[in-house]
């Protein structure tokens, strides 16, 4: 194998066979081919894109370079979801307990906060003792016993993705469709699934922020999950503002914890109700989508999600008592009110300026062995629409000290915009795409 | 500064500012920007090229980064001649020592055999003794002593291009040609020069064989040349074809050594005439071109430019009486007639089969260590358009062995074809360009 040579020919727009895809991969991974070379060869994929089979040639020798779930011989449906990555995207949280009390089971390897966006993995380890570094087997496990294990990519999964991720993170080449899908998908592919359903993020705070593009990911993941034999399907939701109010871990968990009582925000339980009766009806326990909304809603009302979740939390180290008293998660020691500094309608709450205001309060990192502090971040209460009178609060900042304090008002000041005229924030879910096509829900 | 995102943004088209890739040059040669970052940058510039201004900048930085040769308060004019480079191309020890007896003075900073081309260097050491290692300020002492000296990129020019040139290599980011005319020019602008004329090949065997690619390298180079202060001109030549007879290294230097008494050939005395007559005119010790000529055709028939070519070896500790007999150069021990395997017309003498068959023989390299062969390759007195008889001689090949001869027979069928058509070879001086434009020759 001539590395240079492979090179060239994707510069120059021409496509490697599925022999050269899993050489060069492999390579890679031995340390034969270097980084530079490998950065190089990125670029010319963010240049040219990659065709359907060499894709699906990528993610597959990713998927192979490391070790998978495994389910054999167990015949419960098993359903994941995933989100592009969004400020205030609290949904699995909520819908994996759900969906887990309805016979179907989710493997959930989930991330952590990446840019301005949260990630599930901080969120879980604001619960006191929540672990979530299980090894593989005890994934398993404890899937096969409660239904659900929510933890992170582990060594043996994927590693080559791991490693170019970090690479395609300090060489300009992340926004490329095709290494999205292989990058997310090697992960997934690696659950053991029967089906999987896609949150692909649009509008300002999402990583793909145009509707073509986030269509085109949606399709190209789409492809592959269906080529591995997982039925596939995603939808399309709005991230031009933060999904619910609470923005930083803790706080969201406890949002979450309100959601499995039946008392989340609107917009949280419209966009978590639509992923959670996509998963019933890709697991084909259910085929009629109001009978799948129907059965989810039992889950909260009966009160069995919320158990569900304290058996995780239980199972995975955590204090199970967080799910009766959000109190016992950690608190900021300082907060403030923010308020409207003019009458006027919101006519935007900015997802970007709200996460970084996040990470800048210590609720994220700035790199990568940066500790994460639990307890801050924004309840932002202000919707786009709102009409609000001067001094009106629109939100609740929460910070360790009083810099914080500073820090988040500022972060706010930047995302809250005020004005006159009317806004038109994007549909919560605007699209839902198969295999087979694409239907505008709006 | 944060180099991933200037990465960026040069990835989506847009230009980094002088102070940027000044700062880009300096922390690449520090290694506080590993190779991995600079290989995803130069893709990103073969995909958006670079501006004007950009390209001043790069190419100021990596000059910069070295020392340079130094004539202050010397008033001879300094001229040097570039070629982007080809098969039999060996017009510079031909016009150098010309040049250099009509009051010029060249500081001939030259390189070695690239992919299928040769290389000055290459072919300057195959005369006994001869070194093309000069320090600086020796080089800047015989330059003003003798009025030329031939030698080779010391690590002090330009250092930061020696290491990009390397990493584009093995990273595909060779065919760009900003990056192409910024590692020219980095190099020759640290000569000291006056004026600077440039031999851009065109056809087949040319880096870029295409003539608008030609033209555009062309108007590029001369773009930095002036706005450096170096009266900059360049002529499009023919490398749809050898240059001479001769390919090899020593084979080269022989055919020069006729060239120096008056029996050159004519394709290779028609193109080193019409740069040696442009650099009298850079240099504006001649206004006028037909004088210029008769100057230079008076130096050969002198005798001063081969005289001056036996004190140039001499000084750099190589054997002059070679200048008298070529038969003190190496000699191949095997040499076999390739004759015509048909009746017809040569249709094309193609040039990279030529260059790879003398790599093959062992005059040349496949990788950076390899030594080099000096007495193989080929002397090929066939020129397309000459109607042959079956079993004629088109060429000699001189090898190392049988072997040696076996695999320069092999190139030769390749690159020798012979069919009924006549061809259409390119004219050997097409386009003459400046700074104030470009003028069709043919």
């Amino acid at each position: 194998m001539v590395v240079p040579s492979l090179i060239e020919r994707k510069r120059d727009g021409s496509s490697l066979s599925p022999g050269e895809w899993a050489a060069l991969v492999r390579a890679y991974g031995t340390g034969e081919v270097p980084d530079y070379q490998m950065a190089a060869l990125l670029m010319a994929v963010v240049w040219r894109g990659l065709t359907p089979e060499e894709l699906s040639e990528l993610t597959r020798a990713m998927l192979e370079s490391g070790d998978r779930l495994r389910f054999d011989g167990w015949t419960v449906p098993r359903v994941d979801k995933h989100s592009t990555g969004g400020v205030g995207d609290k949904t699995s949280l909520i819908l994996a307990p759900m969906v887990a009390c309805c016979g179907v089971a989710v493997p959930m390897m989930s991330g952590r906060g990446l840019g301005h966006t949260g990630g599930t993995l901080d969120k879980l380890e604001s619960i006191p003792g929540f672990s979530t570094r299980l090894p593989l087997r005890e994934a398993e496990t404890q899937v096969r016993q409660l239904g659900c294990a929510l933890f992170g990519q582990t060594p043996e999964i994927a590693p080559i993705d791991r490693r170019l991720y970090a690479l395609r993170d300090v060489t300009g080449t992340v926004p490329s469709v095709p290494l999205i899908a292989a990058s997310i998908m090697s992960k997934k592919l690696a659950e053991g699934l029967d089906a999987l359903v896609l949150d692909v993020k649009t509008g300002s705070g999402a990583f793909l922020p145009g509707e073509s593009q986030a269509l085109e990911l949606a399709r190209t993941m789409i492809g592959l999950g269906e080529a591995y034999g997982v039925r596939t399907v995603a939808l399309l939701t709005a991230m031009d503002r933060p999904l619910g109010h609470a923005c930083g871990n803790a706080l969201e968990v406890e949002e979450c914890l309100l959601a499995l009582r039946g008392e989340g925000p609107a917009d949280l339980m419209a966009v978590t109700y639509a992923l959670a009766v996509e998963m019933l009806l890709a697991a084909r326990v259910e085929s009629d989508p109001a009978a799948a909304r129907a059965r989810l809603e039992a889950t909260i009302t009966s009160g069995d999600a919320l158990q569900k979740l304290a058996e995780i939390i239980e199972a995975q180290g955590g204090n199970p008592a967080v799910a009766e008293d959000p109190a016992l998660l950690p608190q900021a020691p300082a907060s403030a009110v923010f308020t409207a500094s003019r009458s006027g309608v919101v006519t935007a709450v900015l997802p970007r300026p709200v996460g970084h205001g996040v990470i800048l309060m210590g609720g994220g990192r700035t790199r990568v062995e940066d500790a994460v502090d639990p307890a801050v971040g924004f309840v932002i209460t202000a919707r786009p629409g709102d009409r609000v009178e001067a001094s009106q609060p629109l939100a609740t900042i929460y910070a360790r000290d009083d810099a914080g304090l500073a820090a988040g008002a500022s972060a706010l000041a930047e995302a809250i915009r005020l004005d006159e005229e009317a806004p038109s924030p994007l549909p919560l879910v605007s699209h839902r795409v198969t295999s087979t096509g694409t239907q505008v829900l709006t």
